[in-house]
């Protein structure tokens, strides 16, 4: 990879660093090896299994379509999801200082708490489909108090919430002024995430996340890493109205221009990005280097997962989509990813919503690939 | 209703004494009356309590409006779903000997089998989700033995299949030469229904079916109530080639051209139904009286709700539609009943596997709706 020229003060050598796994930055972070998964032979299987299943050839359209998602990422004809969990990654945003969010920031740490008392979406979702929850504060500007839920101070129940502190700041600084976050901060947010997925059992990942102003993150990291114009990719978030949303592009202008000539994927995160979705970046590449699914949720998930799938494009391999969200920009950003959602149900609240909702489809898949019979078990005539 | 003139002899004064309840045939059948539920109050109730729970406004898109039909339905702020009951109406169709389907007619009954069995989509989707899987005998055209699935000789284990015996006949007639069934057969079918679905427990049904050659008879129905063009809505059905559709899509001409003057809605079931869709009309019209939640599949059985809804106009207040079909007359036939359904994944296989697969899709809005906390019980600051 060509170094190319940065402007965010001292990131240059540093994230230069980073990308070559400099010895010097690799004890900071080394990004985990993604490897191709490819397996004719396993496909080919899988697929003619389907062809024998109790039903006309394709009849089950996408369903069949993910089934051999879930062999192919698992490594098995026989898929079994197992111990799936969400995590919901949570951090302050300096640009939210601007007005590009319609909630004020408190409401991040807020949430945080309504996470782990069980009334958020994501908890009443993820309660509902046997998902374990997991909230990782990557940076809220808020210090929590020691509590059960801290699986690193005290043991909590199975089927409660956790937290996980990996703060690495109290929110990002204002990336309209400078860099979001230092080289550093990046790397070891990245670390942070890659180090919190080997701890966790199961095969699947849901990704989540909190923080208000995080959209415009979001739309940042689509717009310089793909070049889709910024009119396009900001929306109105979780409720601008149009006067808000004029506002918020006219910010998000001025970050862009403020970083003009930053093009490098990390580099990128650390100037426009947050401290969540740098740590879920780092997750997404552990996950997908142990071989687990990676269900992504919205906008920002998928933001997560365009920069991890810069670093090591076989990510995406491993990675299954639970919706379009209602944000215009996840249109354009799954086009990217050539990525087909599960759902299209105007979601546009984040949390990891969507992923919990689609969860039990996953399930399905598995189970229509593991339990059908096939017309020679059950005895029933084929095509004519 | 002004009965039409009929050209199937014997059925103009039976159909019309059926329409008119007409004391001679209300010993046969007289059609449950669907009350309307709207209730403005119930609705504004639940939609200020979506409005305060801790998301922004309509964040939840599809999900806050399924909470708010779902408690609609069920006439509650606190929607519950209980005992759901999957019913798998199965039937033999005469125009199958026209050559109508890719598979053979023998594939209906061993298709029941493979249902009780336990190895069909809908099986093994049922029972992941919970769901007691009821299959119903309303005309295939083969003897079942008797066994454990049947409540009526035997008792079965709660969360084994069970197989309702609701024979009307080996089958319909061919409807290309012919009407499919006599009025009294029809209304038999229909009365079936109605009564089968009072044995029920539980406050919701998902509705399947099995029958070779059912999709023609879908697409019949559709073109005669609609009058949509029949070449726009008739499709490969399980798997025909363009030439077998060429071939359905000349047969379907026939049947359409030997019915001409039938347009009354019970009349039309009856010249071109089968009986599966006539006993469904008929669990569907007294569901809906009952105020039970419907769950719709697929092209044929939304049929079965379209013929229900010329009867009692207010049944589909109760329907939620599961899925859009690959068969392309379904998109046609949601866009007549103003449904919008939850997935489009393409999926043509009937059975009630799309109902069963969207099932848990349900629960998620429940549980929203009724676990989620407010922003004033969570702490949580609202909008700016």
């Amino acid at each position: 990879m060509v170094a190319p020229v940065f402007d965010v003060p001292g990131i240059a050598a540093l994230m230069n660093s980073v990308i070559r796994s400099d010895l010097a930055l690799s004890s900071i972070w080394s990004c985990p090896e993604v490897a191709d998964i490819s397996d004719e032979q396993l496909l080919a299987c899988v697929q003619h299994k389907l062809d024998f299943k109790t039903k006309p050839l394709g009849s089950l359209g996408v369903l069949e379509a993910l089934a051999l998602k879930l062999a192919s990422v698992l490594g098995s004809e026989q898929p079994q999801l197992q111990a799936p969990q969400m995590l919901v990654f949570a951090a302050d945003h300096g640009l939210a200082a601007k007005g590009v969010s319609a909630y004020p920031v408190d409401v991040t740490w807020q949430m945080v708490e309504n996470f782990l008392a069980g009334g958020a979406a994501v908890s009443v979702l993820s309660r509902q489909n046997g998902i374990a929850l997991n909230v990782v504060d990557c940076g809220v500007a808020k210090d929590f108090a020691v509590r059960e839920q801290d699986p690193e101070h005290k043991q909590p129940k199975a089927d409660e919430p956790r937290l996980w502190r990996r703060k690495v700041a109290y929110g990002t600084a204002d990336s309209s002024e400078g860099p979001a976050m230092t080289a550093e901060q990046c790397a070891v947010a990245l670390r942070n995430g890659a180090e919190l997925v080997k701890k966790l059992p199961g095969n699947a990942l849901l990704l989540g996340e909190m923080g208000i102003g995080n959209t415009s993150a979001a739309s940042l990291l689509l717009a310089r890493l793909c070049g889709e114009p910024i009119e396009a990719v900001t929306g109105m978030g979780t409720g601008l109205d149009a006067q808000g949303l004029q506002r918020k592009l006219a910010v998000l202008k001025q970050v862009l221009q403020r970083h003009t000539a930053v093009t490098e994927p990390l580099a990128v995160l650390a100037a426009m990005g947050g401290l969540e979705i740098a740590t879920m970046t780092g997750a997404v590449l552990q996950a997908a280097a142990e071989r687990r699914l990676i269900v992504v949720d919205g906008f920002i998930t998928t933001a997560a997962v365009l920069v991890a799938s810069r670093l090591q494009p076989h990510v995406l391999q491993r990675c299954v989509y639970a919706h379009r969200s209602g944000e215009p920009g996840h249109t354009r950003m799954l086009a990217q990813l050539q990525a087909q959602p599960l759902l299209d149900w105007q979601l546009r609240l984040g949390e990891g919503s969507g992923a919990a909702l689609a969860w039990p489809l996953l399930l399905s898949a598995c189970t229509m690939l593991n339990e059908m019979a096939s017309f020679e078990s059950a005895g029933v005539s084929t095509k004519g």
